[in-house]
């Protein structure tokens, strides 16, 4: 892959105009480009990330141990996923997730001084830094304000009933994948699908596409009651 | 308080070079100051989050409403800490807490576009956005770590042991304040302050200032296995 197509492969502009201006940076910036085989460790647990890695080709698995030596699968990211840039910048900049390939990738990393040259010559970049940053906090505190829901069925209700607040509408607009839905409320994704089925077939919900209809607002209301 | 002042107060730049560069930015952007009385609400949780707040004098309650309406301190800010900057820049930017004044507070209003044009201009303060980001992502995802440890002790245990690994020494050097840990905890603060002497007084732990010395590392490994 030629530097141009690099670039676009990990997002890095909005349009050819943009895109001229990022490869003129690109000629006297630090980066590095890796490949890795399907299966390969890019980053261990603890490890200092002092560079931005961002994903051009593949996709990775964030995972983590539980106390009994248990793998769990805390993200998936594909390209052109930023790979935890919020960390990058923290104080404490250790990751907190073991990144594991699931198919062939290619990453660029940037060591910070890069990243900090290019959020000043490109706007798009900076504004996309700052969002993931951003959206990764709104994911965090939704999954933590979750936590204290036991089942699948009191998470959809709750996850649910605050999205028809926040958009002031029985008619939920989903802003997230289902993928990403099972990793909100941390559990498997076939689980997810299974008892979104059961809530449709039992007149509670009805789903098009990534529209959710909430059709009896009063059974979802008594689940978090219990 | 004149606008050098103002932005001194907001720890907008690190030194005078910096200090004359931002003041003369500050010319030709769009900011506002607003004055609250002790125990006024500045924002609702759930209100759209447009303009970055940053405190330039006081400090303000962070709080939300648990599912039977009673009030939980999620955090307290201080000046000169930046309000919500990850929400700010997030696609979902509904603020997730009721922001309430704790004592008379100043504080200084950007527009994104302000908030851009500093972050171009001022290496310092682009940090310092990238930076307080990256430490919410680590902090919520720390407190979920812990949230599966019900006693204060186990949390404890579980965050010294993880600092000690960390740091590769018994020898922890704490880089939050009491106030912090017991929000990360989410446990009040004489409580956790109860707990850490309680683990004094049995050996467990020496506390000098800001290091905290594991004595019994055994015993704490036993907390986390039970």
């Amino acid at each position: 892959m030629d530097i141009k197509h690099l670039l676009k492969a990990c997002g890095m502009f909005k349009n050819d105009t943009e895109a001229e201006s990022c490869l003129r940076l690109f000629d006297s910036l630090k980066y590095s480009v890796k490949k890795y085989h399907r299966g390969a460790i890019v980053m261990f647990r603890g490890d200092l990330y002092e560079h931005l890695f961002i994903l051009a080709e593949g996709t990775l698995s964030a995972e983590m141990e539980d106390l009994k030596g248990r793998v769990l699968k805390v993200e998936t990211l594909k390209a052109p996923d930023k790979i935890a840039p919020g960390i990058l910048f923290a104080e404490d900049n250790h990751l907190p997730v073991t990144l594991k390939t699931v198919t062939e990738t290619t990453i660029l990393s940037l060591p910070k001084e890069s990243v900090f040259a290019i959020c000043r010559e490109n706007r798009y970049f900076l504004l996309s830094l700052l969002r993931d940053a951003g959206n990764k906090i709104v994911f965090l505190a939704e999954k933590m304000r979750l936590i204290k829901f036991s089942s699948i069925r009191e998470k959809i209700a709750s996850y649910l009933l605050d999205q028809a607040e926040r958009q002031g509408s029985n008619m939920v607009e989903l802003k997230i994948s289902k993928e990403t839905m099972s990793e909100l409320f941390g559990v498997a994704r076939p689980s997810l699908s299974r008892v979104f089925s059961e809530m449709t077939d039992e007149g509670i919900l009805r789903q098009e596409g990534r529209s959710v209809y909430i059709l009896d607002r009063q059974e979802l209301e008594l689940l978090l009651e219990e």
